[in-house]
């Protein structure tokens, strides 16, 4: 006995004398283990015994510790011995964990479970008598970590020049993943091995309105797989970025290891922190089945529950638009023929229409009239207000002012009609990137929304950020973000941000900002185009911090249509475009094409009209990035389901199995699939639909076309 | 006859071939001369025959021309052949003039007059077909010109990478000068040859809370003699700075040649125009008579008047404050000793009080006693609001929110103490920089002031500007105080800004905007010292665009009589101090010492209760920039006169003429002098006060001390 009681002595003692520590997630699969080697913080990540993660280097370089007199408030010397990121020892740990159930206002589920094991660990840095904490959650599907900085009287104030949190994996892997860049994350997806990303990163972009690359960096989320022997699926992502750059991640394509790269400000700093404070969570979620990535809710659980008081007024939202016909070059935002005008002193009335202003009062009636006639909630306008007609790369702050409509666009006269239609009116403020200017005019706009019950905004950051210097995904940009969502949050709007950055898991803490563009959406299409695959590996990334408003429901793919020998068209079948309502998730759908094309094929337009957006449950059945995704999803507070599938460039075979439905009771499914000879390039408009019984013991098997899918409504058997 | 006409007529073509234009001043004393050389725009000065300005070039050069589709939006190279400073040929000029008379609603005279002789030259730029005016008005007392640039059809948007405006003078010159700075103006004068400018550069500055030094270059107004034969004084400074940033002077200083050189913004662009725009004016004062350029209104002349509806608030101020024991640290300006509070969180009742917060309701109401006493408009309290305890050094963006009063003041019951006892209350909003702060808070911040009636408000930037990276006399940050202003307008509010730009004139367009410090003022006595010449300069430099908020006034001028063994003091004698308020022209007037000292002398404090701060005219008497000064001004709608008079570090005798006053009138002389054994040093405290009859007819000799002076009251006999 005295044998085992020493060497369990030693172990303890060799244990905390090696400042180590374990923790595993609640069903014990996953380990994480934390070490400090040499005073440097490591920790690894384990899956059922298998290295997911190898010990990976944590800490941060900081420009400057403490109060700065009088001189340059930047240093640009490195601050050696003055970093966060050695000559730590571990005085304290905790451990601690959580099994709650908690309901998003709208979601892929009425509930979602978080539970967790924790385990916060306290560093003291005795050189300079301050201490950090590193806090690690382990959940059944993956591990969350970030930095504590409490108040204390060492650390109070100070700047990061770089966050160093790597995650070092043990193998090659195949990835999916977008350039590493500061203000756009609207990249064509590139499918290579780690090792290839080097090689490939030169040509994985195009141009963009506002854009700075990273060289040889990716964005997050991003999704990897381990092939093989222990195949494992890997996202890596980070949650709740508040008061925080967002993250690129560096890549060592020979050690296979990524690192923290945070956006800066226009002075090159990356973070001015005051205490008490926090990083967002990095996220490593993992699992043997790529479903289970899909499914994961992490990001969303490491946020904080909301504080708003009222969240009455947060609503699904299925929405079409005056806005397609200007994407693809139809009709324009413009009203006049200026390339130059004043807000506040050109006086619009008296400059010459340009007869392609598409927010005009007859075409919006229009719109109305098919929208409300097929139960949408609202309708949005792009290029209701003065000042397109220089909106875009002139670096100009006094862009809009978000109140003043053009001549031909009667605001009163507009809501009425769409009210007395039963359907609101959609807001657009784009901000041009001018987001000082945004924040100036915000209780104007916003109190122009509430005199005419516009529920909702989608704002618009295109172009490079004013503060000039800053970039979409700065700090200081990060907080206007949020500053705006508080703001609309005040005047009970909701808010769908384009050329934002993406969501880190936010909705649950700001339930207005609803959801977000900030990746390559279906107006690409009509720009460079997106590859097949496209929709197969954006649930896998861009969905995984919370919803996109991917604008979905293009009928009229081929653009020739409207030009004669125009060569761009959506990359997808009609059918394909339906299956995206279920299996890109957003409580804010768009049925984006122009209305003459759903008239011409009210048929499958039927989907669209009855698919829900909010979701008591989802399943997703099978998913493989790059190559297919099927889901089911079951309406919030209804009998009904929805099923969708989608394929890559390859046609592809796949069997429903409708055993989630509830056992012993018939349901009528209404099935809209790619007809036989159905192809996105070649005849990409070929669909079907039909009816079937269907039960819990049914399968059906479907045939997709080459970037195809299928789409099927469940209700009750009448 | 007809050689004379040949050759008039050679003469004209001539002229015309050459690209020349002549301009007189209306009095024909001031000559420019316009002329383009290859292409190349050239100007030069001549006063009675002499070359004030020799040949100097004009011309700006751009870091983009025209619209930018996908790319990013500035380009470093040089854009040859795109910028705006060669290839010009003459197409039209237009010769015009103006000789009117407006009234500054506060000002040193009742009436301004403004004449001049103006020519505008257009100049096209065939190359890219678009053409610029240059317009060029010459006064009396000197020239302006700037720079045109009509909206057209080849010149909508452009950014500018530098103004290359010289001004090249023919010979060494005495300069009193500041070192050039993108941030700060509060260095002391150097009184140097030009020549000897770089040499002394290097150590012509100090330490300042945000600076950002420019190599050789100085500030501007700047203030120029030629010395001996053809003696002349020259200022050069600039008018109406608006929408463009501020300009230092680049100095050759083998050639005696200054270039503009304007403040960058985060990203070293120095200007975003957007068509119709305009530079602000560069100006050139000059006379053979130091007094002349005193006199000199030619930089309001050159500002716009005022489209402001209701001007009536806008009302002189002489106003005492809460704020001196802070700045030789008596006191202080926060509540507790807290050093990292987060504003709208920290719950500051339940913070430990440092005992030592100056803005508290007993000693304000001690201030408010004295001051209501004594007759005087308002009282500043500097510390009032809650966030002082880390407002500085940390780039700390939400600092204060200008509304929440520290737990020991009590704002309403204050403010109807003061206004119990006649007087009002002076808000003070220090910003710490953070202008995108204060511009979020300063709705409800002025609403705050106009709940409890605050008529005006200091304002501060101490610290470095956010937006990060742009200056404190960059275009963006220039538009913020402008938008400052203006929405103090609407509110009806005044503002006496410090640390911010200096004025160029401004008062004459927002004529809310009374007062500013931006430069060394009072305060530096307590940090470094103001060299004891320092405000016989200032009148010939930072006063010339407008008032500056010296804050004059300190009896107690030693400080070691609150800290013994303290060293600093005040570099001036009590009675110099009095002469301030009529040497150094400002609206807004402060009696800036505890009212402990003036209750100390109440018979010299007589002086400062007595002075006008609101003019019907100006006499400058007599002055040399940095040796002496001698100014006479009538109230403003009153029978009295003040006069005053200061000197450098050495003694002086003058003797003041009282022929300014109406002819055949009895006036009573009280006169404050320096005492028989005065010295700035020894014995600065002593002064004799005596009372004399004079009339127009009188001659007073005064005997100056060494840095000091003498001050006059001059009313009717009773």
């Amino acid at each position: 006995m005295k044998n085992i009681k020493i060497s369990a002595l030693f172990l303890l003692m060799g244990s905390f004398a090696l400042n180590a520590q374990s923790l595993k997630s609640p069903d014990g699969k996953f380990e994480m283990n934390f070490q400090l080697k040499n005073g440097v913080p490591f920790y690894n990540l384990k899956y059922q015994g298998k290295t997911v993660v190898e010990d990976s280097k944590l800490g941060l370089r900081l420009l400057r510790d403490g109060d700065i007199k009088f001189a340059s408030e930047i240093e640009s010397k490195d601050q050696k011995g003055k970093d966060l990121s050695e000559g730590f020892t571990k005085t304290a740990e905790k451990f601690d964990s959580k099994n709650e159930s908690w309901n998003p206002i709208m979601g892929e589920k009425k509930s979602y479970v978080n539970h967790f094991n924790e385990l916060a660990v306290t560093l003291n840095q005795e050189a300079n008598d301050r201490y950090i904490i590193l806090k690690f959650r382990l959940f059944n599907d993956g591990l969350g970590f970030r930095y504590e900085f409490p108040q204390q009287k060492n650390l109070n104030y100070f700047i990061i020049r770089e966050e160093d949190s790597e995650i070092d994996l043990p193998t090659d892997m195949k990835a999916w993943w977008l350039a590493g860049d500061y203000d756009s994350q609207e990249y064509q997806t590139q499918t290579t091995n780690l090792s290839e990303i080097p090689a490939k990163w030169p040509t994985s972009y195009d141009g963009n309105a506002s854009q700075s690359l990273i060289k040889n960096a990716v964005q997050t989320p991003l999704m990897l797989k381990k092939e093989g022997k222990d195949q494992l699926y890997v996202n890596i992502a980070e949650a709740a970025v508040i008061n925080y750059p967002a993250s690129n991640l560096e890549l060592d394509a020979t050690e296979f290891k990524f690192k923290t790269h945070l956006t800066p400000d226009a002075q090159g700093a990356k973070g001015y922190m005051q205490t008490p404070a926090v990083s967002p969570w990095r996220t490593i979620i993992a699992s043997p089945k790529a479903e289970e990535v899909l499914a994961s809710k992490m990001i969303f659980n490491l946020n904080d529950p909301t504080e708003y008081k009222d969240t009455s007024y947060i609503k699904p939202t299925k929405y079409m638009g005056v806005w397609w016909e200007m994407i693809i070059g139809k009709s324009q935002w413009a009203y006049s023929t200026a390339n130059n005008v004043h807000i506040g002193k050109t006086d619009f009335s008296k400059l010459t229409p340009n007869g392609k202003h598409a927010a005009n009062n007859t075409n919006v009636k229009e719109y109305i009239d098919f929208a409300s006639a097929h139960g949408f909630d609202a309708l949005l306008i792009e290029g209701w207000n003065i000042g397109w007609e220089d909106w875009f790369g002139h670096s100009k702050e006094f862009v809009f002012d978000f109140i003043t409509p053009y001549p031909d666009f009667d605001i009163k006269m507009l809501n009425d009609y769409a009210h007395s239609k039963g359907m609101k009116l959609m807001m657009h403020h784009e901000t041009s990137g001018s987001a000082t200017n945004y924040e100036r005019w915000a209780d104007k706009a916003f109190q122009l929304m509430n005199k005419y019950d516009y529920p909702s905004v989608k704002t618009g950051y295109v172009g490079n950020i004013i503060p000039r210097g800053e970039h979409h995904y700065s700090q200081w940009t990060i907080n206007h973000y949020l500053r705006i969502a508080e703001k609309a949050n005040e005047y009970k709007i909701m808010v769908n941000s384009h050329e934002s950055v993406r969501p880190t898991g936010l909705s649950r803490t700001y339930p207005n900002w609803i959801a977000a563009e900030a990746a390559r959406g279906t107006e690409y299409e009509a720009f460079g185009g997106n590859n097949p695959d496209h929709q197969t590996i954006l649930p896998f990334t861009r969905f995984m911090g919370g919803p996109m408003d991917y604008t979905p429901g293009i009928f009229q793919t081929k653009l020739d249509y409207y030009f004669p020998g125009d060569t761009r068209f959506v990359k997808t079948t009609l059918v394909k475009q339906l299956a995206l309502y279920v299996v890109m998730y957003s409580p804010l759908q768009m049925a984006a094409d122009l209305p003459e094309n759903y008239a011409r094929h009210l048929d499958a337009f039927q989907f669209i009209k009855d698919v829900a957006v909010d979701w008591d449950d989802t399943k997703i059945l099978s998913a493989e990035p790059g190559d297919y995704i099927h889901t089911a999803r079951k309406a919030k507070g209804k009998d009904e389901w929805y099923v969708g599938g989608i394929t890559d460039e390859n046609t592809r075979n796949y069997t429903v199995d409708f055993s989630f439905l509830p056992k012993g009771k018939k349901y009528e499914a209404t099935v809209y699939a790619d007809g036989d000879d159905a192809d996105y390039i070649n005849n990409p408009q070929s669909y079907k639909i039909y009816k079937k019984t269907v039960t819990s013991k049914s399968k059906l098997p479907m045939k997709l076309a080459r970037s195809g899918g299928y789409a099927i409504s469940v209700k009750p058997v009448k």
